[in-house]
């Protein structure tokens, strides 16, 4: 992984957090869906149209994360989304989540293409990650 | 209402509690929904059936709710429901959340029944809270 | 309420829909928290300086809504927020959600700050909704 | 890993699922913390003591999950725990979904024993795990 990875800005709000006073280990997995979401956005993918019109959606197949810094109540963090391993019927999604230069956690996820009757992989297309 | 509500017991974890150390004002929704899914359950509605087979859905019109006591992490708690009105095209549902004798919560809801493919609203049969 | 409303952006996700397809119910007070939340900020007032030093802490006493129109996947919203009545211990907000011109949501909370040792009351100043 | 696993019955409610008709994949991660509390406290581990007289409480320090089949809308489905490696300052736990017959996920979870005021790592008593 060479290229910049993209990066989308969150705000911690009390609906994140636990009775520990950070947020809630699961609520990290919505971070990182909304910087990958945002991400594919940013590459042209339109997964509303994806989902009515192609009838494909993609589906998370495996994740891994480690919790190293935790964050708080209000904090601004960003977490980031990068291309990894792309084979013909998944791709590896690079993640991490930052509070300014803090690395507060890192993970990766497995996606794959489905057709979205069938429920049956679908190839997936490198030109989707070429943005344009 | 003479009649008793339904109850139905739930468990305070981590996930719905927040940095004040309560439970997120907002769970408190999930907490009822449950509690209603449950009631109807024990009438026998079947949601599932409903939904595929006969292409209608229960939604949430309105609600109201006053947080009076706040439930904490590891409570054991209660959630009731009760039929309230019940108009052509409209039920309302009294809940409350007790821990044991102490009121935490009273709430209300407004629930329609639509067809799942046009939205429009449907008769409320009059028989869905007879438990046959 | 002539003064215009506080307004907040807000994406939908995945994380904030259900089987129906739509916003999940209880979701919304999320999106109206955000709202309410960065309302304050723009206000200048500093929860975490609150709750860490002064510990005061805002609580949502009662909540009402009205769901009109349902918001979707990848929905771009908008909540809002206003002041409206003030009283001595507590402080009412009005809030609604939009999708452009379309209102889908109509809500409001009482409000209170308590003091976050003894969870007792405590007057709301009114400069607080004075911006400086 | 030899011994039988704890077993924790979950129904699927709105609430857990998303508008790809299926559990949402960071509401799995709520489901298994529901079935290590419950098997904590099976094993007569009183977390609210631990830290409100304690001060010591239990952070997840890494997780990964294989999402294998969906779980649906009132799904009753089953999540298990079992202790697995043990080291000094951090557990393992293993765990993995059912409904029925059908494995959905398999997951683990790497668990630190934290001081709830400093955040330092505390050795993980093995009589823990021996459920006295």
């Amino acid at each position: 992984m060479t290229e910049k990875a993209f990066e989308w800005p969150i705000r911690v709000y009390y609906e994140d957090t636990d009775a520990q006073g950070v947020v809630y280990y699961a609520n990290y997995f919505r971070f990182l869906e909304r910087a990958r979401t945002e991400w594919l956005r940013s590459l042209g993918v339109d997964q509303v149209r994806m989902m009515q019109v192609e009838r494909r959606i993609f589906v998370v197949v495996s994740t891994h994360a480690e919790f190293i810094v935790p964050a708080h109540f209000n904090d601004e963090i960003v977490a980031t989304a990068a291309l990894g391993a792309l084979s013909r019927a998944t791709f590896d999604i690079e993640q991490k989540i930052f509070r300014g230069d803090v690395l507060l956690l890192r993970s990766g996820v497995k996606v794959a293409l489905l057709d979205a009757d069938s429920m049956k992989p679908q190839r997936v297309p490198k030109a989707l990650f070429e943005g344009n």
